[in-house]
């Protein structure tokens, strides 16, 4: 039995689906790409249906389905990357029922229209490691079934609920809403990120890269209860939004943790 | 006049030091690539020397040397990128006085033979963001000047003062080293980064991606005054050095600045 040609139907299946954020969620279905990432996926219990490897390579990660040989040059061919690895893994999307995730979270981060893959998947890291019970992905952002996310993420993706919401479902969840803002505005008041309250149940918000918040958000009026900054020495656009997310949600931790556990650490 | 072509002598140059770190620093010579970069470089005070732009272009950052034109695809073939931005801007390195930059430094950041252009590029943010006096890198670690870390410390890199010396030198200098070790070491005090005082004469030690401190490093006879840990949820492989690093100097300066301003922060 040869592998799979480059034309065969599966073949080009992986291929649409590696490549268009459109025909995975037509379909609820993603690829995994590498092994690493396919067994972080088996052991969150992700549902795997098949894995395609060169064939004769001997290569099959447990749990990640049935193995489908592939002709030679043909992974070279449909993977994202120049280095590809195999497997490939078809695997299913988990949907959440946002509503009802959202009711039971206490902490959550909402990436409003985050655009870079790499800022993503290091997002969903941060995330994980300081204990969110999900992440709140708007209508617009970067799809966290994109090759990039999942490789960015380092699997996290696969551990912290994802969502895809719009902010107003956040707001109506009932958060404290901590926004966060390149941008200056007149009269509005700004916390060090050090100085406030984040013990409570809270959305920290994260705006697009080049945009930040929408105009409506990003206004005195708005649903945004307090506006955190990261005080920092040197220039004014230092941190990217991956950074800033990254040290927002481990300050945060840092308090929910001395909160749960008073006078263990120090102030 | 026509630009220069791609067999020119100094078109050949700019691709060498484009390419290879031993020309580099056999010469103190680098290449910053865009326009943004070459105006950080410029407005930090570095000495510009020449900018190579396609002829025609009209592409001129103030302050960055005298204008070379290019014949038509010459940025193309020489550039580190897919899509390089004009002009390559041909500067000098600054030198430190490792001791002298040290003995004046209480808080600094060093990276032991960190590899990944990115990480090093990130962490160079941080470490400005936070006030980082220098970052020390130990021979081994990933050059500075690299285009792929000049791109990824966003200009950082003409702020914070980047040192090259063996960790040793650090001991010498006589900083309270914080230690961060991926591994568990058997009868080891590991300390919660939120629960170490950080506020002292402070080198926060980071090791390499894959493999951590060098043995007599990672010892509890060595050097190291107190190993650091960030708790935190999930996967014990949760963050990469870049965010690892990231977390740990804004905890430092949460602490530093609550130092310097008792009583205005929330314990």
């Amino acid at each position: 039995m040869s592998g799979l040609g480059a034309t065969n139907r599966n073949v080009q299946h992986l291929k649409k689906l590696l490549s268009r954020r459109s025909e995975r969620h037509a379909e609820g279905r993603f690829v995994i790409e590498g092994p690493v990432l396919a067994a972080e996926a088996v052991r969150a219990g992700w549902t795997c249906l098949a894995q395609f490897v060169p064939e004769g390579s001997g290569i099959e990660v447990d749990g990640a389905g049935p193995v489908r040989a592939l002709a030679p040059g043909v992974l070279e061919r449909i993977a994202s990357t120049q280095s590809p690895q195999a497997p490939l893994t078809l695997a299913e999307m988990r949907f959440h029922d946002s509503a009802q995730v959202l009711a039971m979270a206490t902490f959550v981060v909402v990436l409003d229209r985050v655009n870079d893959p790499g800022n993503l998947g290091t997002i969903l890291r941060s995330a994980e490691a300081a204990g969110a019970d999900a992440v709140v992905l708007t209508p617009g952002s970067v799809d966290a079934f994109n090759p990039k996310v999942l490789r960015a993420s380092a699997g996290a993706v696969f551990h912290v609920p994802v969502l895809v919401a719009p902010l107003d479902e956040v707001v109506a969840a009932g958060f404290e809403l901590a926004g966060t803002s390149s941008h200056e505005a007149p009269g509005r008041t700004v916390v060090a990120h050090t100085s406030a309250d984040l013990t409570g149940r809270l959305a920290i918000v994260m705006g697009n890269e080049a945009a930040g918040l929408p105009d409506r958000w990003d206004d005195d009026d708005g649903p945004v209860d307090v506006w955190l900054t990261i005080r920092h020495h040197g220039r004014s656009e230092s941190l990217n939004v991956a950074m800033a997310a990254t040290v927002l949600v481990f300050e945060a931790a840092r308090q929910r943790a001395q909160m749960d556990r008073p006078g263990t650490e120090p102030s």
